[in-house]
């Protein structure tokens, strides 16, 4: 069945080509929905060397549209991992001094479960009979994932954006697993500007008839239109205006005056036009729509009777937060409620709002202040951990 | 002909409710693109009673979505008119002292010619081979009608968005015959995070398979999902984030919990919906696609060797320039830009930033501060130009 469906979709969304942990009937997965997954498969990639007494791992939680090839070439893009800039001797997360895990995100389409998965009883995928996923539920899959590698402690947990979500989810979660939490341009709740594009980029997808209902694996097709108008809505968010109008402005693309048609004019448009007709080749529409959903019902306090700080009530873990002055999507204000909550709990925390005009895309971005205020972190947290520290 | 397309498209593109005015071949309108279009008709409604010197016309201009529908039921819709709040006895476009015009921009599809309007060389509508219009081609067509009306002068002319674009095209192109002039949350050229929008909004009606390729009135269908689409993602822009945090929040929609589906859980998702469904009735997707690369198309100072304040050298038009504080489509500093340029080329000019949460829309609600702002402008351009005061 499996090898009939690889010829259908994305083939590693079934054998992918990383690590993989695969849990069976005894192991499901308890979501928040009520649902026992099972069977459930991670998909996950590491770097560097757990030391022997296990206290080096540092968990990298990855965003919407990441995935697990943090620090490696992308097996279906061939481009290289989102967060290399980051990742390796020497660098923030260095690879001789930590063991590095990240895991693909439970349904997404990189090799963990998700709605691409082979329906447990069926001939075909899950689509929309896969159950609806949420931030914990990603987190507990990760504990699982970790507690299948042995290890009890992670030195830290990072990510950005639904990343950044996760981070926290883990601080909640689990306080005396994570010793050090570095959550990027999130926020503890999803706001309803947030929730609104992504319904827009929802219903782009559901918009497109060879959507099917979901069932496009089986019919062989794909909703790439529908999908790539999802991503032009939502890479424009990524952004900021300053940065769309120093990299474009209003200028015209291989012309020297406006064709009067609707050809891409601007260079802005033929742009966005690239990113909505890249994005297709690696992602897949139906763990778009769950990956949406997952960041919309995000609403941390409301576990805790909507008061954010009783979610880090005598947490240990100490934490770094990170925002970017020019992100409109998780703008600074998300973060300084987070840091509010983490001072009201008690907890030791540092806070920077970087300058910069890249928007929310940033975290992904080499921007100095970043990587400064990311390395200071980890240097100080591997030393109180009694870890080794940064190369001379 | 037009009785079979009647039937097929909406009614009022073709045969308006409105009063119309149809130019022969020997009045084409002479397009920015070369273009002579001929037959034109635009389609008007007119409210109060020009006076005997004709010197009391008013002329406002529509935005993107709007239409020619000011201040009476919508034939459509049979909702209010979108400036009803504005427009009546002793309002701020007085009906009492003012002759008010409102006209439908080329393009549109309540009656103008536009991609909807009966092919000349052929059995259906325009559709794509409609030739592509600009703001200054908009303003042109209502010169024409300002022509045949024998009006010499304007009194003032007024809008918000694309409407206030169309303002500074007719001080520009006509300083003679504006006397006063009041462009509200616009810009002298559009942003590439305009653009950018926009561009996402047309990708999603050409990925509707029922657009096909342009010619879907004559197939008998309309690609509603994708202009559903599209409006969603314009929605989201003309709101700000506040508005929206204070209008829905998270809110559920009807339930107390998360359903754990697509079902629309929460408030803004509900809205948003609602707000595509609705747009569909009243709009054309063609126009959709023509007033948005009209919008994109406009830079002003293009069209005076990039220098702004050129377009209004030596006006002795009195402008009013308003802008939103939360107005993140058209933010403060296009306005500035604005009146930077006005007070460079020794214009008169008031200006004023209204505080508010509502975002971009905020020009066509009650909003106290833009009432009274616009109320003491007209009240004293109309002094000055020798019309009666407001009612005691």
């Amino acid at each position: 069945m499996s090898a009939a469906l690889d010829s259908l979709t994305n083939p590693e969304a079934i054998n992918p080509s990383s690590l993989v942990v695969r849990f069976g009937p005894d192991k499901p997965l308890m979501l928040d929905c009520g649902v026992a997954l099972t069977p459930f498969q991670i998909a996950y990639q590491t770097y560097g060397t757990l030391n022997a007494d296990k206290s080096n791992a540092l968990l990298i939680c990855h965003a919407l549209t990441g995935d697990q090839h943090v620090a490696n070439d992308h097996p279906l893009t061939k481009k290289s991992g989102w967060w290399l800039n980051m990742i390796g001797p020497g660098k923030v997360f260095d690879t001789d001094r930590f063991f590095i895990i990240c895991s693909n995100v439970v349904g997404a389409c990189m090799g963990t479960t998700g709605p691409a998965s082979p329906h447990p009883k069926g001939e075909g995928v899950w689509a929309l009979d896969f159950p609806v996923v949420t931030i914990r539920d990603m987190v507990r899959a990760q504990a699982m994932l970790i507690d299948h590698l042995g290890i009890e402690t992670l030195f830290c947990v990072a990510g950005g954006s639904m990343g950044g979500m996760q981070v926290l989810q883990w601080a909640a979660s689990y306080p005396d697993r994570v010793f050090a939490a570095m959550p990027i341009a999130t926020a503890p709740k999803h706001s309803a500007q947030n929730i609104a594009f992504h319904e827009v980029g929802r219903q782009a997808i559901m918009a497109d008839p060879l959507w099917k209902a979901g069932h496009y694996i089986e019919a062989g097709v794909r909703p790439e239109k529908g999908l790539a108008v999802a991503r032009m809505a939502a890479h424009i968010t990524y952004l900021s205006e300053p940065a769309l109008h120093r990299k474009f402005g209003r200028k015209l693309q291989d012309r020297d005056a406006p064709t009067f048609s609707f050809d891409a004019d601007f260079e802005v448009e033929s742009y966005l036009r690239y990113q909505g007709r890249s994005f297709v080749e690696r992602f897949d529409a139906n763990s778009y729509l769950y990956l949406t959903r997952a960041m919309d019902y995000f609403d941390l306090a409301a576990d805790y009777d909507g008061v954010l700080a009783r979610a880090f009530k005598g947490t240990k873990t100490r934490f770094c937060v990170v925002s970017f002055t020019s992100d409109w999507l998780f703008p600074t204000s998300d973060s300084r409620a987070v840091v509010h909550a983490l001072n009201a709990a008690g907890a030791s925390v540092s806070f920077v709002e970087v300058e910069t005009d890249k928007g929310h895309d940033a975290f992904l971005l080499d921007e100095p202040v970043l990587t400064a205020t990311m390395n200071g972190f980890i240097n100080s947290a591997a030393r109180a951990h009694g870890l080794p520290g940064a190369r001379a």
